[in-house]
């Protein structure tokens, strides 16, 4: 069986074809630039029929179904959609939720529809795994009818990055996912953490939409809610002005100029204090997250560092696990400097609380995703 | 020594009157509704006039010195301050990050300079405390000029409260405060919890403004900072009735109608739903704080209790302290359940993390530190 995973953005489309036997990606690529004024690319239709070229030239005659990577499934779809009319109103209706997003996912699966006719095409939301988060996690303190009435709640992202890897770390550890406590730690441009109870997601640090929590590439995470009120009434910043700033002007960014980590760490190398104070406010932040899953789950099995900061900076991962002893956190240096394509666990021998490296593969989850979704509907 | 604690509200006037030898509240009240359509007060002028006659009534013939709660203190101060012209100026610049407030504080202290010439007058600052912050902990992740030219980061607040609970349980415990590790949660109308090194506030979860942090009477607490920008578009408010929203009817109130938790209580006994969600979500999010404060810190050597909730809800504390064996938390629930005035300790016998409730008493430690003010200008 053949899946083709899309991920499609405002003007970029990411694609991978797996062959499911081998859960091997047979190709994959970006196109993106897509629609702009100097761009090559017109449109998503004439980005997917370069994909449908590429598939013929590397000799792929027959797709069996694809998978679409859709950003807000809202209270709606807890799990992945075999798309239809009806699956298709729905995402249209959450668009409000995510203005940016939901819109580009669209585009990416009519256009698919229109060019693979016949082929089933299955939705994979970044929010459904956290929809079974209890509402004590997932309600704000703001009233109700604004729950009820407008859907404000924590919806949770990075839902597929997160299951997929504490799938993976349940079968690493050879243990049943559901008898898993688990705090999963996505740390890449964006970021998030998860408390994962009994395999199930019962909070994470991303809410209503990706802005909160965590110290990210340029958006701010967790800040006081007046703020807007302050930078609006100080510095006569309109609010689409301070929506811009907070998610494209503030995280590592607006703390020291660059949004990439390695940029961070080699100015703060150079002695650049903002750089310093942006790496160490990262870590720190982590470290808070880490705590507060710890006393929401009562008791952890491992911590999970994923995303490409969390598999590739071991540095990163040494301040956040540095002086949480009392967790039972405690890192092996030298295991936690290893370089590994795999899975790396790096707590010392005598530790019971497992600390993990473990890649993400979220095109491979979708594409599992929507394997799963075929064979059920056969059966 | 006799000293006449003021705590000057923009509507409102609260007074003690204290025997420094004793330690003892002499005389004290509340004046409010000053200024208001039908309010029996002209103005603070008026508030202050009656206080000096109350006094004169109760035979005190001579005040030594008047302590004033100044809600705001900036990064300017980082202990409380003797008043002057340079202090005064000092306060006024600081309303923009306290528009509410720091006026009424300035109005009480301009009327008590005028009815009480040549009586040295202290300010005592909500913030002073928390100065001791590092930057992980008092910087936002927004773009740093909105630190060094606007004034943007954590500064916190019920300082005074806090420290005093702190210098409480030191004294309780028969060790220095310099040698400890606390987490004090201040959980009255509104609320914060504090992390405390060495005796010293290294982290806190109100920010910028008091609108940050826990769920509290009618204050939302932490919220995803997108929030705003979707209410804006969804339903469009304004950013003034978005503020309001935020700050007014939010909290317990926003979640089940009523803001005080005693009242939250009563109706979630009564089978109310949404009371039960607003008093669970309250002790989940002091929860996570405990956490998250036990992560920065590393050891903790007591969790402290204060506050009308604080003080008076042992169904609270037994929330907040469930199921936190991992962090070393074992209440004896028994001893937690007994009423006394003064300190209550109810962690299980043995437990090596106390668990203390102490009666906060924010005017006597305004007292105390404008008698030190005194003293330190005397020395």
């Amino acid at each position: 069986m053949k899946i083709l995973v899309l991920n499609a953005g405002s003007s970029s489309l990411k694609y991978q074809v797996f062959d499911m036997e081998t859960q091997q990606v047979l190709v994959g690529g970006l196109l993106d630039r897509i629609g702009e004024a100097g761009g090559e690319i017109a449109s998503h239709q004439e980005a997917l029929a370069r994909i449908v070229q590429h598939l013929q030239f590397a000799g792929i005659a027959q797709i069996d179904a694809i998978g679409h990577r859709v950003v807000h499934g809202g209270e709606y779809f807890k799990q992945p959609a075999l798309i239809d009319a009806e699956v298709m109103a729905a995402i249209r209706a959450m668009i409000p939720l995510a203005p940016l997003h939901n819109p580009a996912n669209l585009a990416g699966i009519e256009v698919s529809q229109a060019l693979f006719p016949g082929v089933p095409q299955v939705a994979v939301f970044d929010t459904a795994f956290h929809q079974t988060m209890p509402p004590v996690a997932f309600r704000y303190a703001v009233p109700a009818e604004l729950y009820t009435q407008h859907k404000v709640r924590r919806y949770g992202f990075h839902g597929t990055s997160h299951h997929y890897v504490a799938q993976q770390a349940a079968a690493y550890l050879q243990r049943e996912l559901a008898d898993l406590n688990l705090i999963t730690l996505h740390l890449g441009n964006g970021c998030s953490a998860t408390a994962i109870a009994k395999g199930e997601s019962v909070d994470t640090s991303m809410g209503m939409t990706p802005m909160e929590g965590l110290v990210m590439g340029t958006r701010c995470g967790d800040i006081d809610p007046a703020l807007h009120f302050y930078l609006q009434r100080e510095t006569g910043l309109s609010p689409d002005d301070v929506e811009s700033l907070f998610n494209k002007k503030s995280g590592l960014k607006g703390l020291c100029g660059v949004g990439d980590m390695r940029e961070v760490q080699a100015l703060a190398d150079t002695g650049d204090t903002d750089a310093q104070l942006a790496e160490a406010m990262f870590a720190y932040r982590v470290k808070k997250y880490i705590g507060a899953y710890s006393a929401a789950l009562g008791q952890v099995d491992a911590v999970i560092f994923t995303g490409g900061i969390g598999e590739h900076s071991a540095r990163i991962r040494a301040q956040v696990c540095a002086n949480l002893q009392a967790f039972g956190v405690y890192p092996d240096l030298a295991k936690n400097a290893t370089h590994t394509a795999g899975i790396l666990e790096f707590q010392q021998e005598t530790a019971t609380l497992k600390l993990l490296v473990i890649p993400t593969n979220e095109e491979l989850e979708i594409a599992r995703s929507t394997a799963q979704q075929l064979f059920l509907r056969r059966s």
